[in-house]
Order: C-alpha cells, then sequence, then structure tokens
C-alpha cells in the first residue's frame, strides 16, 4: 500500500510538485482550489477539514506562512489558519517545510512532530542557483544588444556566481568575475573566465566597461562612488534584500537598476516545484538506508 | 577630410548604427524625426530636402522600401518618396541598402550609380544567425521551466541551427539535432549534440520526449502527422514566412507553437544595427584594398 | 541470411572496423595475420585465396594501395597483389575503397564492378577532422605549460578549425582564429573566440603574442617574414603536405614546428575505423532507399 | 631599491617561476647548476655559500627536502644541506617553502623566522587542480580512441573533479559524476553532466558502461567487486597515495589502471612553478595591506 501525501499550500512550485508526487504516490491537495485545471493524478478539496484522512507525508509551502497563523496558500479562496493543518497529522506522520519558522515548529511540536526543513539543504540551495541564473540571463537578454560580445561583470563567486558563468558560457561575452578571496579568483579562471579584485573594482576598470553586471553578493558592494563609475552598465542584483546597490545613489545617477529576488519560483516555478520534490525524495532515501 | 555619410530612415538598427558610425565620420539622419533624444554624433533632419549636402556614402534601411515607391521610415512623422534622396547622391556616392528591389535599383540607376546590397552578404547573415538565437533561447527561458536538464529538439543544421546549439551549451540541455544529410548529423556531433535523421523524426522518438522543439528550416516539416506525436513540446519556428509548422493543425491538437521572425531587429536592434554597420565597412575595406 | 564482408588489407583502423561488422555480419578477413590477438566475430586468413566464397561487400583500405599493384596491408606477413583480390567478388559485389585511383578502378571494371570511394564522403571528413582536432591538442598537451591561460591562434576557419575551437573551449585558453574571409571571421565569433584577418596577420600581433599555432591552411601561410614575429610559439601545422609552414626558415629562425598529418590514423584507430565504417552504412542506407 | 629574491633548490618549476620573478625583481639562484641554460634575469650559483648577500625573500623548493637534512634540489651536481641556508636570511628575511616539515621549521626558528607554506594555499590547490585536470585529459588522449562520444564516469565531486568537467566540456563525451553527497550531484548537474550515487555504483550501471574512468576520491572505491563490473574502462588514478583502486585486484582482473601522481609538476611544469609563484605574491600583497 503506497504512502498517503498531503500537500497543503504553496505557488505554482507545489502545484507542480504535486503533478510530480502524483506518478508515483496517493497525493491530496488542499488550498489549491483556485487553480482552474485539475492536477493530474492528485485529489483536490478546499479546507483541510475536507480530508478525512492522515498523511503519511505532509508537505507544506516555501514558506510556510508569513505570520506564523495562516497556511501560505495562495490558489486558497479561503484563509486557511495553520492549525486547521493540525487534524491530517499522526505521530507517524513526517512533515516537510520551507523556512519554517518557531511558531510553525511548536504548533507541530505539540503533537510530537518534527518537521524537516527541505530549504536548509544544499542540494535545494546548488539548484535553486542554477535556477535564479538561467531566470537572470532570461533579464538580461531583454536587452537590445546581444550578449555575444558584451562585456558582463560578476560581483561575487558563489553558487550563483558559478552556475550564470556556466549558463553563460555558450553565449561569448566577455566574463570576469569580481571576488575578495584569491581562491575564488582562482575559480574564475578554471571556469574560464577573467577575475578581478573585488576589493579594488576600481583600479580594475572593469565597473566602466561593463555592459551588465550580476550582483550575488548580499552586502553593499555597488556604493555612489563605484555607481559613478558605471557608465553604461544595467544591474541586475541577485543578492537577498537589501541588496548589494545603494538604489538611491543609482537612480540619481541614471544607473539602471532591476532588483530580482526569488527568481527560481518566478521565471521556472514548475522546475523549482521538481527541485523541492527531488529534495524531499533524498531526504526520505537518506532516513531509509 | 572625412566622409560625409547619410543615413535615411530605417528602424532602432539604423540609429544604432548611426550612433557608431557617428563615432568616426560625418553623420547626417534624415527620418528619424520621432526618435526623443538625440542620437550621439549625428546631425538630425526632418525631410532630405532639409540636407543641402552630398553624400559620399549613403545608407539606406533593410528593407528599403515596402511599396517601391516610400522610404521604410518608421520614426519619421511624415513620408518620405524614394524619390526625394536623388538630389542627395552625385555619381560619386557609393549607395547602400537592404533587400533592394528592382524599383530601388532603377530608380538609382537613372543617376548611374548601382546599389550595394548589404543583406545579401555571408557574414551578415551569420552574424544575425547568431542574433536569431539568442532572441530564441529568450522566447524558450519564458517557460515555466529550466532548459538545464530539458529535452531540446532542433530541426535543421544551418547557420541559425549552428548558433542555437553553441548558446545553447552552457545550459545543460539534452539537445538533439535532426538533419536529413548524414555530414549535417556528422557536424551535430562534432558540436557535442545528439543527431537524429529528420527524415525519420518519427522513429527517433525525439518528437514524443521534446519539451522544446526549435524549427529552422524552412519547408513544412512538422504536418499534422508529426504535431501528433508531439506530446508536451513548444514549438518555437524560426523559419522564414510560411514557416515550417502546419498551424491550424497544432492549434487544433493543442500543441502551442510561436512563429518568431525578424528576430535580430526585434531583440537585439542595437546589435542588428552594429552588425549591418561592420559588414558595409567589410565592404568599404574590401573596395580599398 | 545475413550478408558476406571480406575485409582486405589496412591498418588498425580496418581491425576496429572489423570489429564493428562482426558484431552484425558474417565478417572475413585477409591481410592481418600479423596481428597477434584474434579479432572479435571475424574470420581471419592470410591470403586472399584462401577464401573459397564470394563478397556480398569487399572493404579495401585507405589508400587502397601505395603502387597501385600491391594491396595497402601492413599487418600481412606477405604481399598481397590486388589481383588475387578479384575471385573473391561477383557481378553483385559492392567494393568499397580508400582513395581509390584509376588503375584500382580499372581492375574491377574488367569484371563490371565500380568502386565506392568512401574517403570522397562529407561526415567521414567531417567526423575525421574531429579526430583530427583530438590529437592536435594532444600534442599542444605535451608543451610545458597549460592550455588555461595560454594564446593560441587557429589558421583557417575550415571543418579542423571548427572542430579544434570546440574541443578547446572548455580548457579556458585565449583562443583567436585567422580567415581570409570576413564571413568566416564572423563564424569565429559565433563559437565564442577572436578574430583577426588572416591577410594583416603582421598588423594584429597575433602571431607576436601566440603560445601555440595550429595551422589548418593548405598554402604557404607562415613564410619566412612571418616566422620572424613568432616570439615563442610552438606551431603545430596539420596542413596536408607540404604543409603551411616554410619548414626551412622556421628550422634557421628557432621556431618550434610538428607537421602532424593522418591523425585520425594514428591518434585514435580505432574512432577512426569506426567513422569508416559508420560512412560505409551510411552509404548502404542511402542505397536502400 | 627592488628586494633580493634566493630561490634556493626546487625542479623545473622553480626554474620557471625564477624566471618569471627575474623579469621584476633582482632573484639569486642556488641549486640549479645542472642546468645547460641560463635564466634568463637571475645569476645563478652553485653552492649558498657562493651568495655573499641576504634574501629578502627566500623562497625554498616543494617539498622542501626529503629527508629534512638535505635540501631538494635535483639540479645541483652538489648536494645542499639545509643548513647552508641560514647565512642568506637575517631577521628580515621572509622565508617561503611548501610542505615543510618540523625539521625545517625548527632550523629557521632557531633565527627567529617563520615560514609560510604557500602549499596550503587555497588558490594553489585550486589551479593545481586544474592543472591536473589537463594531465589527466593528456593521458586519456593516449587511447586509440576519440574522447568524442566516448562514456567517462568522473569519481568524486571535489575540485579536480570540477576542473576536469570543465576541460572535458568541449570533448563532446558523455559525462557522469559520482559523489556521495546529494549536493554534490546536484553540482554535477549545475554543470552540465550526469550524475550517479557512488554508494550505489553497481546499481547504476555506470561502471559496465564506462570506457575510462577518472578517480578523484582519496579512499578505496574501485574495490575487487565493483572492479569485476569494468567492463571495458581504463582507470586513471588520480587521488594521492595509495591511490582509490585494488591495483592487486585490477591487474589480476585486466583492468588498464594507471596511478597519475603529481601531475602539475610532471605535465606542466612552467604553469606550475607560475602558480607558486603567483600564489607568493598573493601572500605578499596581502601582508602589504
Amino acid at each position: 500500500m503506497s504512502d498517503i501525501y498531503i500537500i497543503a499550500g504553496g505557488d505554482m512550485r507545489f502545484a507542480a510538485l504535486a503533478e510530480e508526487f502524483g506518478k508515483k504516490h496517493e497525493v491530496y491537495l488542499t488550498g489549491f482550489d483556485k487553480l482552474t485545471s485539475d492536477l493530474k493524478g492528485c485529489v483536490c478539496t478546499e479546507k483541510p477539514c475536507r480530508l478525512s484522512i492522515k498523511a503519511d507525508k505532509l508537505i507544506l509551502p516555501l514558506p510556510v506562512t508569513a505570520d506564523g497563523v495562516m497556511l501560505n496558500a495562495p490558489f486558497s479562496e479561503e484563509k486557511i489558519f495553520l492549525e486547521e493543518l493540525l487534524p491530517l497529522v499522526s505521530e507517524k506522520t513526517m512533515v516537510f517545510g520551507g523556512r519554517a519558522g518557531d511558531e510553525v515548529k511548536k504548533l507541530f511540536a505539540g503533537k510530537g512532530i518534527g518537521i524537516t526543513d527541505y530549504f536548509e539543504r544544499e542540494e535545494l540551495t546548488v539548484l535553486n542557483a542554477l535556477a535564479t541564473a538561467e531566470g537572470a540571463v532570461r533579464i538580461a537578454l531583454d536587452e537590445p544588444y546581444m550578449l555575444s560580445g558584451s562585456k558582463i561583470l560578476i560581483l561575487g563567486m558563489g553558487r550563483i556566481a558559478k552556475a550564470l558563468i556556466r549558463v553563460l558560457s555558450g553565449f561569448g561575452a566577455d566574463l570576469t568575475a569580481a571576488a575578495r578571496k584569491s581562491s575564488d579568483r582562482a575559480w574564475a579562471e578554471v571556469m574560464g573566465c577573467k577575475s578581478a579584485d573585488i576589493s579594488a573594482l576600481s583600479e580594475s576598470g572593469a565597473l566602466a566597461e561593463a555592459d551588465i553586471i550580476f550582483n550575488t553578493v548580499p552586502a553593499l558592494i555597488l556604493d555612489r562612488k563605484l555607481l559613478c563609475e558605471c557608465r553604461r552598465a544595467f544591474i541586475i542584483d541577485l543578492a537577498s534584500a537589501p541588496g548589494g546597490v545603494d538604489k538611491a545613489a543609482a537612480a540619481e545617477l541614471g544607473v539602471r537598476t532591476v532588483h530580482a529576488l526569488s527568481l527560481p519560483g518566478k521565471a521556472s516555478p514548475v522546475s523549482a516545484g521538481r527541485i523541492i520534490g527531488r529534495t524531499i525524495e533524498n531526504i526520505l532515501n537518506e532516513k531509509e538506508v
């Protein structure tokens, strides 16, 4: 007899995840009543109370809740309280959630159940970095010139930067990655692009020449002084809020900037949902061993 | 003393070309009065008659004219007759135009002047293929899933197909190129992708598996029978009108299809203008030798 | 009943081809007696006369003969005359050979049989270009420095040059391709490398900077004057004899040069044999249709 | 006045480093008397005692010594005791060495001088991984078949594995990377190759299919049981001694294996020397700040 999965709330990513899981498991949904088309292989309900079953696995969205009280369920006509989920679990239920805060943890702890946070898993972070890179390249392709032959500066050399370098590698752009650590600059070379010292951006001349700048560093890198050097650059800021650009100064100086947040869910919700699904499967496989 | 260039009519591409040429030459414009911002390094006029000079080089748009009578000048408030251009040329003027038809040729032949068609140049075709590939990838990136890991089928193995393979190479997609000639299939392998015989698409199973199909062949390749096999494919048809897809059948069968024409001018007008500029420079350099 | 293939003579490529064909056909060999290990799935004989069968397909080596009289059979202890092959064919036999000259054609024409030259097929040329590129990169890797970060100049933009650009693309070298035609230089850009005008190599400074030069042009490109500019370059000449380098001048000037000929057969005999086999299969498939 | 560098002992890497430093600094050498050609920009001596100067920077080889007593100086006719180096340093001298052991540290500590170990620097490790990857690909290219189209299995997903994936990316091989951690398998996908669970190699079928296996994991991965599955693989073991392959079992089972150690110094000594030089420069730059 196969396991019962209940997926409660979430955006398009969780609809995609539901269809993916519907191929192999018995899947029930709650909080998706606004979706006009049925999700293949899934049983839909409006409110949790309509489900008179216990979940083997309960999958909560990313984030689980915005206010600690209501479930994050944009596809639900009615509001769903987190408390309404409790009748769906028994002590054998495994609960998965993304960025589950203390309130959520406390709620389920009352039933003796811990929450596994899939958002803390490294493989999800890595694959989301790739989704972010694809989304960022899509934004760059809206510029009226080709990426081929353009000068691109990438600030930072973490996961998103590495994914960007890889995705951009076929476009024939002139890539420079700027990082503080000399080992990160060495990685830039291994990946076939030029490197610059992010602590000495002015001296490198990279800002003045750049057509597109992708920032991945979550710290104020592009301050007013450096923005003055950006002669023609369009800045795509991928760092989590507040980002790495002095926006007021950029606006004043006429340096175009877009702060692109949560790209996986926005640009590739289907893939982003599958990534969450795969991460949950990895967790389950590891538990089995 | 530097040469006088007159650029008459055209879209954003020719505005970009004007700015590029304005860096090195004395450039006059006619037919760009609707542009709100000035073009750097260029002298603008509304009507050709306002220019009381002779051009050393006269650059006409792509295409020069739609009806054989009026200049193709979307940025001009008033209509400009091709005849109005004649006072701008002397027998020493070199005239360049894109897809200049018989009427245009005849008009200038009356003044003893031939027209060099930059659109017939191979390097322009090659670079436009690259611009087309970037534009096509941008369309593909609008899909709700990532290109990484998706199955992409490219029909044809000409310039656009080769540019597509190259541009897509960093995305980690599963690429198959289908061509009729065995040597073209060999090229697909040299470029690192799988190949299939386009005359035996059904047998290959490539259609059924494809997430995205790029068609580059200007012939009816995807007929009703083959479209029936496209289970989930989104088709991006890059072949010039009427394209390579039975659109009526596709609509009926629910196979999503977009016919993306003239991508260089639409998706990358600045680069497309520079490509035309570079082609004209190549022609001039070759004449000098 | 399956077809009888006789493979007569040839080097390691034809041993590999024999094993490949031995998986699907009834394969007899002659001229391979020096090979110490048996070829899987094949029946070996020393002299053609020992084979008392007629071939459905007779496969001759590349080249078929050096002198028009003896079969090219380096793995045979005894010499084999071309004439000795005649008893193996009937008028229904298809004969394949590589670079078959007039003597060979005449010999079989006497029996009413034409020879299909697989070496003239475009797909073989394309795949051999890739094998050549791999062999050439292997030579370059013998240098005491890494290809990553080195400056590489490729002369020409034909098949081998394109394959080289592709194979080298992961090494992070600084690639420049030099070609005469502006459309070929456009291709270089599409493939993500810099381009130079081969008619103006001196002006480009590319020779002075190059660490490695791959020549693919079968004409005297690197004459004494240009060789004087090669400050540190190691030249790998891939053009068929007499090659594209003034060897006497290079030796005198101390510019290291290697003339690397017939790389597919030397560096990748197994693959080169499979390529010939695949080409023959393509020919047979096309005949069937 | 420029600093005085003394380079004492070492192999070709340190000769290359000396020439590199000779372009900018005053460089003295000891322990290179066997080198037949002069090193550009350097003053050579046989024995340290012939140098009547103090070094601002003293550069010792990698490793500094094999036995804790004699300097590692393969290009020296005579043996050089580590003690002989002491007169070359003052308390202002900075001493650099690779894998300097306790004896060496103690010796210089007696003079109040610490040794900076460049071999512990992350950027050196990263760039050496790239040099290792190039050397490993060179070994693979000696196989009689092309890498294009061959099936390559990479065990591990550390620095060398990542560099290998990158370097191999232009060859069109069918790449699979096997790793234990799911995040490492995610990285494999980001880099465009397939992934497998190294703890379940048997189940994946990857061993049976592989033409070439690169091992980068310093643990016994390929034991007798797994080696039995390697039907045609050639194994290139890049893990430091004792490597990751049961060599006795491999020999018995006829699985060809090469243990390729210290590839940077062997395959690309000039680059490996420059990498050490660059690392030392990074250290000096960081001290300045």
